[in-house]
């Protein structure tokens, strides 16, 4: 079974979200027959490479709301996240591009350490003061530390082209599939959660899935095909 | 969408069907949106680890042939391979365990050049001298040709129990999904090839699957869960 994961670095509720995900992918009993795979989602893919400052006024003049209301949400988040051992830093998060994020993902998916370098970023971004978006040196370390080469790491940042066409495809398959925001969990793509649900939800939805493996519809040919099994390979007639 | 394909590297209906496969594959319209993952499928696992022969009295005897149809088999072999342009060495061809190749093509998924490997390995197979089953340095100069590092080629090949559970499951699913030889193709768990067909059939079932894909079907929980999206991120209430 594989669950795919649409996630934005600059998304606290993908932070949780993957955290509640995992305390219910831990107790589900097939843990071991479920692949997953983090796929990405940009929440504004319009900010300038490079570009950051502070959450907190950024949101507020974003969203119009009142300063005051987006720390109070930043100290909400903390509040969740804190409920889950999950470190976040309440104060002095910044935002920014996660393009090229996104690509050292693909990256790390290519290299086996997708999941470690998540979590790393998600650390980088919510724990820590260090800028993910405007400090390259530190995604290097963060990076490195997932388990990445760093002069592989360096190629990928110096060169833009390097597995944008992989990120740009992973965006068109989250709105092809319905997702509007993240995080969106998808199940055998047959069934869809969104958003940072408790983790009974996602113990539901596995099992849902689970359930509803359903039989292969074989496609054959007149002559049938050719095959290998314990009893010897199929002769073919000379 | 993806397609998993169980094979082995003793079969010959796997080497030539990727081959028909791909020629489907190469010309179906959305092949940038298809993942191909090969999954682990011993013919033999109770041959002896280091154990090898030659593959026309080994037939001869395991099927109770004569060897001259053991060898016009191969023969026949060689021609099908041949129309699809692969080379194909009709005489001498050994068969052994392949535990160990499928634990190296486990490694080889993690790190991204699965494909690499396993055409590698069908070469090292079908078109070469050398045995991929007697002659482990063979196999890390194949693995290191496809793309793998050396010494971790050697350190898995010296731990029996690396990727052993990888390829048990793998043997575990293609019985769930109903597979009893190979290759046997899955796409999107949904639909089901066995066999070399002919590339048509593959076409046919990269169509289906593709048209097949469904929406999703969504869990949600009362409170349903927060998310970020375009414009921003649902506030939690403190």
């Amino acid at each position: 079974m594989r669950v795919e994961i649409w996630t934005d670095i600059n998304c606290p509720f993908c932070y949780i979200g993957k955290s509640r995900f995992e305390q219910a992918l831990d107790a589900f009993p097939h843990k071991a027959e479920v692949e997953v795979v983090h796929r990405s989602f940009e929440l504004d893919p319009s900010a300038a490479k490079g570009e950051t400052g502070l959450v907190v006024p950024h949101i507020a003049q974003k969203y119009g709301i009142s300063e005051a209301q987006a720390a109070a949400n930043e100290q909400g988040l903390g509040r969740q996240a804190q409920a889950l051992g999950l470190p976040y830093l309440t104060e002095g998060r910044d935002y920014g591009n996660s393009f090229d994020l996104h690509r050292l993902l693909h990256l790390a998916q290519d290299k086996g350490v997708q999941d470690a370098m998540i979590d790393a970023l998600y650390r980088g971004n919510f724990a820590e003061q260090d800028s993910v978006f405007a400090d390259e040196e530190h995604v290097v370390r963060l990076a490195v530390a997932a388990g990445l080469d760093e002069a592989e790491v360096r190629a990928v940042l110096a060169d833009p082209d390097r597995y944008a066409e992989e990120v740009r495809a992973d965006e068109r398959e989250a709105a092809e599939l319905g997702a509007t925001g993240v995080p969106f969990f998808v199940l055998d793509r047959k069934f869809g959660v969104s958003g940072a649900q408790p983790a009974e939800v996602f113990t539901q939805a596995l099992t849902q899935a689970w359930d509803s493996r359903s039989p292969l519809t074989v496609i054959d040919s007149a002559d049938g095909g050719d095959a290998c099994g314990p009893d010897g390979c199929a002769v073919p007639q000379a």
